[in-house]
């Protein structure tokens, strides 16, 4: 990791980890009482489980909000925490958390940033979303120079023999482009295209499983049913995998990218390594402070537990508020702060960036 | 009170008192968990603080609700619930609550109503709304015959002496309109309409002041600035009450009818009486299952108390949440219900009356 020196770290009163629906609150109890946060999050993208899990299903149970999808509480949360111009670190996966002598927290990320923080709070749910892998040995060694994950731009397969494994809508649509080359740009195009999914059942539209039966049947795409069981390597080049057919029979199947589109599967990851007291892969929290068996550190939405905890987005958003003032205790020693409310205080809608309005 | 005998009494799993938000969302709560609740609310409608204490005012912090008024809470929470067909009892006040040898509660409530319920929510907020009263002596005796408080019809003013005492909008209104008649029934007026008010300044609309003014000038009105500090009662009626002006000298003003239009005031009530463990006014209960001292008696919202209590709306949603499923174990003592997520639940979505959406 080429992070910076030590000196170049930002200082910084909270860091939040991760940036489903209570991420995103917890910014919002903290900017409430004056603090500002820094979020940081593995993927591209804010909304977490909401996002990756079930972004255009409807969610009932959010107190006051009749239906809403995953994308549209996102959206809904994103412009309720815009007053508070939140940092936000996306691509950024938390690699390490050291506490240094003045009992703050010294956070270095996979992109190098590093972050020390009075505070942070944990509200990676599930743990970061990551690209389902391949359990073939040798083929990590080829990550990002020949095997490739989600969010790949298409301008890297372009002239190559690709191969794509998986079988969802996300599979199919990038088999599809790479026949086709990008809308813009048909120089995109792929020099050969397979798809190889373990089973022939694809989950998929109907009109893209209509489309790709097409392309196979003229010649442009080659459909394969089978498991990858090894590589053939040649002067440090990945050359061939090895398919295992439902027939049975192995096959060697020439390449030079592959394409893992296998979705993503959730990883508790470092967190587990920072010595925070944990039962069955949650954070045991109390439910006065939320706060982690480690003071300064607190844990809210799916990832903690305490007695009587359900996982429920609306008992994450209690939670982030009761573990904001807690914490602001860390941040403003010297500063006593009573529940205010947005309805009549002055100063939280100055915050708010809202006029007063007098009655 | 001519409550009917003990046998007609309705037998009920859950009697939610109090229809603030958070007694609004605790028969949400309940409803997924397939528990039909009855709602006992002291005033005709619901809302509670929200619609008495900030009815158009903005609410910037209810999570994923960037602004919404009190009354837009209050009517949002409404539909969201309505397809759990809640037993609405406006109008009613509990005015005992009593363990029955069965363990289940006996309540009964101002108007007579009697239930036998499994298990009891006070979502009471700051206590039942009630008109604010006027301290003088003998005054109570009149109440209903020739004194009334706030929600009276104009046809119990009709032709008679009135005097309007407050200086908010609703008095004025309510003077406004005895001088004219109601809208739809001119025979409505009053005989003569006096305004008392304790000062001068009146908190009101400018058009309803400049209006009040006009009648005044043309002899419509009489507004009268002082204080009720005693009456005059013959052969069992009201006849004159003694008003302190500010110029120190008391006046007899002739009257037949009195209206109190001073607001409301939250009274905790009998609440007070139930035996429960209380705190400086609020009702000890555990953050795990928001139970009172009392098992089957449960207490959310601004009602209650426990360490690291914020009196919020969102953590009144957590609290009405968790209380559910404690419920749930006196309402079903065989079932265990595990969380399950309107997103992915058919048999809440069935609960819910929305269609499955298959994907």
């Amino acid at each position: 990791m080429n992070a910076p020196p030590l000196a170049a770290a930002a200082e910084v009163d909270a860091v939040v980890v991760g940036s489903g629906p209570v991420g995103l609150f917890q910014v919002f109890q903290l900017g409430l009482l004056g603090i500002h946060s820094h979020v940081l999050e593995c993927l591209p993208h804010p909304g977490g489980q909401c996002t990756e899990l079930y972004p255009d299903k409807p969610i009932y149970d959010i107190p006051a909000v009749t239906v809403c999808t995953g994308h549209e509480l996102t959206q809904r949360l994103l412009q309720q925490i815009a007053p508070f111009h939140a940092s936000m670190h996306f691509g950024h996966e938390v690699r390490t958390l050291t506490r240094q002598a003045d009992r703050r927290f010294l956070i270095e990320t996979s992109q190098g940033l590093q972050l020390v923080t009075k505070t942070v709070f944990i509200a990676a749910g599930v743990g970061a979303f990551k690209p389902r892998t391949l359990p073939i040995s040798g083929l990590e060694s080829f990550t990002g120079s020949q095997v490739f994950y989600a969010g790949e731009p298409t301008s890297t397969f372009a002239g190559q023999q690709v191969v794509v494994v998986g079988g969802d809508d996300a599979a199919l649509q990038q088999a599809l482009q790479l026949c086709h080359g990008n809308d813009d740009n048909s120089s995109h195009k792929a020099a050969s295209v397979t798809l190889l999914h373990r089973r022939d059942v694809l989950q998929a539209t109907d009109e893209r499983v209509q489309r790709m039966h097409a392309l196979c049947a003229s010649g442009t795409m080659r459909f394969m049913v089978g498991q990858i069981t090894g590589l053939t390597e040649s002067e440090g080049k990945l050359t061939h995998i090895e398919v295992l057919g439902v027939d049975g029979l192995s096959l060697n199947v020439p390449l030079n990218t592959l394409s893992v589109q296998l979705g993503l599967s959730p990883k508790l990851g470092p967190i587990a390594d920072w010595g925070l007291a944990m039962e069955r892969r949650q954070l045991q929290v109390d439910a006065e402070h939320f706060s982690t068996s480690e003071p300064g550190i607190f844990a809210v939405g799916d990832i903690n537990t305490y007695p009587g905890k359900k996982k429920l987005i609306l008992c994450g958003f209690h939670e982030a508020t009761l573990a904001a003032y807690a914490a602001a205790e860390y941040v403003f020693p010297d500063k006593r702060l009573p529940v205010q409310y947005t309805t009549t205080s002055p100063s939280l809608q100055q915050l708010l960036g809202v006029a007063s309005r007098m009655d």
